[in-house]
């Protein structure tokens, strides 16, 4: 393995990028993104060697970390123009779309669909950090589907990045992760939304916010061009999610109002147990 | 000032006096607690130097710091307790009913109503730390209607704890940390119960979550003893609050049942401004 193409040079791409060039430095990384700034940031900042728009030739594994509505095109695009030795990655936060698009390709054997649970609310290859993906959770979905040998350089590289593989299927992934992380990002904007509106009537209203506001608030500073076409992508389960959380919002709602002091503690003390749960996952 | 009492020896309350202490050393801190392993733990921590269930004669500031449900009758007994030399500050997460309390009572000038904005989602003297309440803001309300000699005192703690002061009415504070910090801590009580409720069906759920789950819920693990009493001390507000959040998150609701994308992202765009706003704060 000498040649890693990178599609998408931004948090992720950028960080897959850093992490890899500091435990394997002798790789040659070229990379592109359509976004022309991103590009010449990534340049500048060491995340390629070499910027190409197509695939060079000798590349042993592309990776494909764009937003989730361009990854099924670029995906079949890039099938199409590499040789039989190389592997195809993408790293997109929905898989079960994507993984159908491509389920009956003669290639198919070449691409290999994963995610990793890393991010930050920022994005863009200026955010990119060489230890953002170490010690993180990597989902490879139908990875049967993958050839033996092709994988085993997907394995290489997660191992040295140091990332943790688990194995589902496409369907699973996007219900689970509309749970704990689509929904999240939904909450935390709409609670960014409610006190900027609320913002209009008193202006100094942040002043009075703390760690916990900074803390649910935070996601909601994440990328719209990287969230909406998620929401797209995995509209029935977010939907479900969504559809669960305010059923849950409406019950506690009229707990409060109807002042039951002593069922909103049990209830809290019930849910204070995702603390050990959360935990236990350290 | 040389003697400090502290009722409610938790989170606040803790951390107030080792913050104290490293800064004036020289004071001598008595406190209890109703809990008598956090009363333990406190003394054997050195949150305090004694333990005492009186005010001793000779205190110059008493701090409450405890549940909000317990303030209102605390503070009118600690007011009949003291000499007319004696501060009262409580630390309360609500102000305009304890206010209210105490706006004719004969020694209403000796009590000074004060909520600093710091906390974590841990609770009891074990959660305690020197660094706390650093550079926090501080909000005292009704600063006009407590002694002028006696406010001194509070100024230099508060000055000696490297805190910023924040003026305002009880309403106002109320209306305000209803938005900022009451509606964040329900959000995150109510995501940790969608995805526990979720969990039932797949046990593996949590090996997904990231980082931003871990944000979003990290509330969820604040104590309800604290928490149950906040959302019945500002019902009103907290209703008020959740009610938008709820019909901020159906309007939301039905822009991913419609697939409109980019209505999507310009809501999201919108809202991204919160993080300079948030950014401005530092």
């Amino acid at each position: 393995m000498k040649n890693i193409h990178i599609i998408g040079l931004g948090l992720l791409g950028g960080s897959f990028s850093l992490a890899l060039k500091k435990v394997k430095p002798e790789l040659k990384i070229t990379g592109f993104d359509a976004n022309l700034n991103h590009l010449k940031d990534a340049h500048t900042l060491g995340i390629i060697d070499e910027a190409s728009e197509d695939i060079p030739q000798d590349t042993d594994v592309v990776i494909l970390a764009t937003p989730v509505d361009s990854l099924e095109k670029l995906l079949i695009k890039a099938l199409e123009e590499v040789g039989e030795n190389t592997l195809l990655i993408d790293f997109g936060s929905t898989k079960e779309a994507l993984c159908k698009s491509v389920a009956d390709h003669p290639k198919r054997a070449q691409f290999l669909a994963g995610h990793p649970i890393a991010g930050t609310e920022y994005s863009g290859p200026k955010a990119a950090k060489d230890d953002l993906l170490e010690k993180k959770v990597f989902i490879i979905c139908e990875m049967e589907k993958t050839d033996v040998h092709l994988k085993g350089m997907a394995y290489d590289i997660f191992e040295a990045l140091n990332m943790k593989l688990r194995f589902m299927d496409p369907e699973e992934h996007d219900r689970h992760l509309a749970f704990v992380s689509h929904l999240s990002h939904i909450s935390s904007f709409m609670l960014g939304k409610t006190v900027l509106d609320k913002m209009a009537d008193d202006k100094n209203i942040f002043d009075m916010a703390g760690s916990g506001f900074a803390s649910t608030v935070r996601l909601a500073k994440s990328s719209p061009g990287m969230w909406a076409p998620i929401m797209q992508a995995n509209k029935e389960n977010i939907l479900e999610s969504l559809d669960a959380y305010i059923a849950n919002l409406q019950v506690f709602r009229e707990k409060i109002h109807s002042g039951d002091t002593s069922e909103l503690s049990s209830e809290m003390n019930e849910i204070n147990k995702i603390g050990d749960i959360l935990d236990l996952g350290k």
